[in-house]
């Protein structure tokens, strides 16, 4: 059995038998580049980005489609969905920085966040950040405050919490009334924030959003998001005669990380979505809002796929195998966080048949630091090339420095060639901001450390 | 009810009601260092470190204590642990380096890892670190062959999987068979291992490690690991007439973050571990080896306390009410990860009466990102001061930038002074690293950002 019959994918394999991202030999990637290593093939992103405006494209009329940058942010991915066509959703003061030093447009960003600090709020402003996501009654008041103070008006969008139970991890459960997130529909906060936001010249409420979870692989969830808020702008107009011009759906959608999970089809899926809510709103005779979907995972996750080289294999007979490699939960967090399933290839042996199955363990002094139980691998041995898929979201944008490891680099493939958009982390930045106190010093000179 | 009858803890309170840590007041420390802040007690770090020095001094003639560095490690805690006479374990490159860094002496350094790679055991072996603690059959090869290359003679202690399960959570446990740390015992591979090491002029053999998991609140398992390690050197001299010089137990000593963990009796179970250790060996008429043991956490642990600043407080009516702080599973990831309990208290408000339970939440757009579930505090509003205690550990160590949230500073509090001893990440810090291609830049010129 090879790779590709028991993982049911498909892969790129150049006459060395190495596997090939973006045109590139990962192999040499490795080489050049080092591991662990992040690789980012900019057509998938760029693919996935399409995806979204073409299935709305023929089915509602005036939409907008806004990257997730918690999934994945640096300069060079703002660059890219800039150049896509989307906006961008920031969830930080970091997120914010690092999108208006990479040039990104305020005015296409959304800022979301369940609890921003003045400090970031008064960023937003001062930079003109197109629309500020309004999570609770006391951020409504903080930031009429701050409107006030800087004599800005910014553009609200405010979010509710449709009440609805997604099927999913517990964690990735964010629409339910029990939330951190959003303005409770039912309890009448959201109505209450409505009418304070109209009363509030400082601000321009603009129209609604909602997120109902993440990783999500139904349809049926946004579906009842629609009705849940589609309702809600109805009885808002009925109440106050404000017609929303902004409706925020989110995102959520799900990537299949193994072949056991079904993978959401995002095309039709994508304009089921836009097709239900043009029918709903038309039924209310509610002048079409701008339709906004928000995407993290689904456009980067399937386009990133993280290198390790294979060190020490251990054979525990009638046990277990384990094989080690050279990151583990610092570069991907996702296992231990969430019991995540990812699937791996040796891709300097991609046709070979797969004859031993092992558990594959990263270098971290914690038994909690697995990536993949279970693995069919081709002949494993020391200097492999394992690559493990799905990896574009969640993992450098999550990666720790535990046990004071070093972040990878990330590499853009396309067409052949690669550019490094993260430096590898070196020691030194481990220590950066370290200060010494002198009364602990141990030695007064230090002699040079041997690398 | 006081914070001090619910959670049995002790506080200093001074006369303004707010908490002491070290003698400084921690409202002045939010104020002079920002938030979220670790806050490290050093004279509790030093009590711990004497507590296991002191508890062995009684009761065997020839110990060492060693710092797990991987709990926290930055280069004031090196000078720390150093002058309080103990030895550091590091883990990685990225450790040593840090150690070396610090002036900590290479010779009193153990380096430790399932995978260490050929570049970090080079740095090692290049920089005279004490103790290689070897993990494997292939390691150990590798070792050889790299003494052998640089010639060096290191000296090698090996690390033994005791095949005891300890009770604990899944992921803190590392001693059992299946498991990724060590070379068994019971699959013969520990005494081929053993055979190998003595055949080998490059290394000298020094002993024997074992690390039978984390956390644990019992003595039982430290005993079971005693009587498995002394009867292998037992097996072991019959068999190749080598005695061990060394004895590492390992680590493990949980510390109780709640009520409801029962705290180990961490004076008198060191002092029952060496006393056992004695006797055992003593009835194998083996010459007492140096005995080692490793802790972290319970350096650590409890001297650490994290303040957070209350943001956005969200009371849904007969559901929960959700306390929003300024950090969260970026800088404590421990409760998604283990479903850590800690306990926290209103450090401005240590004098008031608990009138409200909350569930603190965090600042990451997360569901999981949870800190403290059903917490009763005095009154919460925004601005007040939330002190989460006993996060010395793996807490900062395992930190991350999710969301693009900046690390917090840490401070070291003692005699009423504190003194940065990490400062706070910096905006410009998280992009350090992200290189723009060309061809992605959104505009030639980038405008300056308002922060």
């Amino acid at each position: 059995m090879l790779a590709s019959e028991v993982f049911e994918r498909k892969f790129t394999i150049n006459s060395s038998g190495h596997l090939e991202i973006g045109g590139c030999d990962v192999v040499e990637l490795a080489q050049d580049f080092g591991t662990p290593l992040y690789v980012l093939d900019e057509a998938k992103v760029r693919a996935n980005c399409r995806t979204y405006r073409e299935a709305l494209k023929g089915v509602y009329p005036n939409y907008e489609v806004v990257y997730a940058g918690k999934a994945f942010l640096t300069q060079a991915m703002c660059g890219l969905v800039y150049q896509e066509g989307l906006g961008l959703d920031v969830v930080s003061g970091g997120e914010l920085y690092t999108a208006l030093q990479a040039g990104f447009p305020a005015e296409r960003i959304n800022f979301h966040g369940n609890n921003k600090s003045r400090a970031e709020l008064l960023m937003a402003l001062k930079n003109g950040v197109g629309r500020i996501m309004v999570d609770g009654l006391m951020e409504l008041e903080t930031l009429i405050q701050l409107a006030r103070e800087t004599k800005t008006q910014p553009q609200v969008v405010l979010r509710l919490k449709p009440g609805i139970v997604v099927h999913t991890h517990s964690y990735t459960q964010t629409g339910q009334e029990d939330s951190k997130f959003g303005l409770g529909i039912k309890d009448g906060v959201a109505m209450k924030a409505v009418k304070i936001a109209l009363a509030s010249p400082q601000i321009k409420l603009l129209g609604f959003h909602a997120h109902i979870g993440s990783q999500i692989l139904d349809v049926a969830p946004f579906m009842a998001a629609v009705d849940v808020l589609t309702a809600f702008m109805a009885e808002v107009r009925t109440q106050t005669g404000f017609v929303a011009q902004k409706l925020a759906l989110g995102g959520g959608f799900g990537i299949a990380h193994n072949k056991r999970e079904k993978p959401l089809a995002l095309w039709e899926t994508v304009a089921q979505i836009g097709r239900y809510a043009r029918e709903r709103l038309t039924a209310l005779h509610y002048p079409l809002p701008r339709l906004v979907l928000e995407p993290g995972r689904s456009i980067v996750g399937p386009a990133g796929t993280t290198l390790y080289t294979v060190g020490n294999i251990k054979r525990i007979p009638g046990v277990r195998t384990y094989l080690a490699v050279d990151g583990g939960m610092t570069d991907n967090p996702r296992v231990a966080l969430y019991q995540a399933v990812y699937e791996g290839v040796l891709a300097n042996k991609m046709n070979e048949p797969l004859t031993e199955v092992v558990t594959v363990t990263g270098k971290c002094c914690e038994s909690g630091d697995t990536l993949i139980w279970d693995l069919p691998l081709a002949a494993p041995e020391p200097g492999d090339l394992l690559a493990v898929f799905d990896t574009g979201a969640y993992n450098y944008s999550m990666a720790s420095n535990y046990n004071r490891l070093p972040r990878p680099a990330v590499v853009l493939v396309a067409d052949g060639e690669a550019e490094l958009i993260v430096r590898r982390e070196t020691y030194e930045q481990l220590i950066q901001n370290d200060l010494m106190p002198e009364r602990l010093k141990v030695k007064p000179e230090t002699e040079p450390i041997a690398k």
